[in-house]
């Protein structure tokens, strides 16, 4: 809703719509107070768009009722990301395939909606064959729960006291683990697997060579990504810095004098997705390792939601 | 000096060398209390073994003094450990290396330690064709100011309170940063290098390719590592499991169905380095990702330095 108000999106009447448990809630909108309703079919009447943050089994049981209405849902969760007739956009990368929705349009994973910001525009000059990624990912990723916990249990633990760990699984206080997503049969995480799919889908590049690594570290709101991308060919260095220096959704930083590159807190609360030490890879003259941080909730999540209905109502 | 006792290493005397600031400052070992000296070359008379652990320029500048005495000098700083004349020795992977030393010899950076442990012996099953790692170090490898750092700025940013930055680059807490060690030419920093050179020179492959990206991050002791490593040809993942599962200093945390994969938290002042998540990298048919972590403290640093010095003293 900050994001809305900030981006002056154009609302003639706002609803916001809950499970039982949270209706009743007020919300400020534009100086006026607006009761969050329960949800039902009746709510989606008389609605063009319908952003939804509810998990992937809400959004299932809520389609059919949104879409009988004629509006377009732009859902968050996982659940409709890998359906063919569904796009999986990016405004900055994949923008076309938001235009032959057919009332459903998913917001992709976090974690790759950063890193197709820097995959796209580097694609366009060189081929891809292979991305290797490891993840630095806050807690905000896990909600606002999750955060209170790292919170309390890093204030607990540095004056002496035991810890619970009641949202994460493990203590996440002065600790990291690899992302605790169910895994796969083939050792990857689903969070590690999506970054997979949705990258390649997103890309329209079915084939590309992927392989992550997901970690959860103790950062309050932004993730981190170190990359290593693999082209078919030779490369040239300075070409990458110009196109990466001009790429939408993208600020540079990267003073190698100073030794200064992107941390969580300089993009904390920003739109763009900071990257710098973008440097050949020296152990493959076809490669380059380079350095990511973006908010995970702004460009990572509401952001691009936003923004891909911003797309659809440009071009009307 | 604690895992000396512990590892009830054979002492006649012991003698603690600092600078002048440091001398004065009584140690208890085995029950009684030793006065910290001044260094002088006097005191290295009648030595058989240094420990230094006081950074390259202090370690150069006595490095004529403690041969002439005949004593072997066990350093921890990079100072000597690239010299073609000084062995650099990782107990487990390369110890015929130490016995040849010309009286110094060079305990390898904490990183490097923790990864050797498990290159050497997939090395010697299959050829190493390249490895790209990413690095979550700990505030530890900082030092002890920079670990007290990151507590009292963690505790002042829980309570709304402004913090300073003295010992480390960047705030830390509930942060992360690129490591701040100088950069290279080439874009990579010193960490990164070291750890180039110095796990080609234990694993004698002065021609690995080798890519490392190292990152602090605001965890107290031990160092994690995101490992990718590709083989010359074709692997079993079998075979891979069950060596690295008998690999000495190595202890697996890999239960798949739990979802439970090594931590800081669990290998924190132990001495075993905890590896798990090994899987087929998806991205390269030879490939492998896996996991690790380790003490810095321990195997990363001391515990290494005493094993080197044990390693000679049971060759005797």
């Amino acid at each position: 809703m900050i994001l809305l108000e900030e981006r002056n999106f154009p609302i003639k009447e706002l609803r916001l719509l809950a499970s039982e448990r949270s209706a009743g809630k007020k919300k400020c909108w534009k100086n006026q107070w607006i009761t969050t309703e329960q949800v039902s079919k009746e709510k989606f009447e008389g609605v063009d768009l319908v952003f939804a943050s509810a998990g992937g089994s809400v959004s299932k049981s809520w389609l059919k009722e949104i879409k009988s209405t004629g509006a377009l849902l732009i859902d968050n969760s996982s659940a409709f990301r890998m359906d063919s007739d569904v796009p999986l956009v990016v405004p900055e990368v994949n923008p076309s395939d938001a235009y032959g929705h057919q009332n459903v349009i998913a917001n992709p994973n976090c974690t790759t909606i950063l890193l197709s910001l820097v995959l796209a525009p580097l694609s366009k000059i060189y081929p891809l064959k292979r991305v290797i990624v490891s993840t630095y990912q806050s807690v905000s990723g896990a909600g606002a729960k999750a955060m209170e916990e790292l919170k309390l249990n890093s204030k607990n633990l540095l004056e002496g006291q035991k810890i619970k760990n009641t949202v994460l699984p493990y203590q996440l206080a002065f600790n990291l683990f690899l992302h605790n997503s169910p895994l796969d049969d083939n050792g990857y995480c689903e969070e590690e697997i999506k970054m997979l799919n949705e990258t390649r889908k997103i890309l329209h590049l079915p084939n590309l060579n992927f392989s992550a690594t997901c970690v959860r570290v103790p950062v309050l709101r932004a993730h981190s990504e170190s990359i290593n991308i693999e082209f078919e060919g030779k490369y040239s260095l300075s070409k990458i810095n110009e196109v990466l220096g001009k790429a939408s959704g993208i600020k540079l930083i990267q003073d190698f004098s100073a030794n200064r590159f992107p941390m969580p807190i300089d993009v904390t609360g920003k739109d763009e997705v900071a990257i710098g030490r973008i440097r050949k890879d020296i152990s493959n003259s076809n490669a380059i390792e380079l350095w990511l941080c973006g908010d995970q909730i702004r460009k990572g999540a509401a952001l691009n939601a936003i923004q891909i209905a911003e797309l659809l109502i440009n071009k009307q």
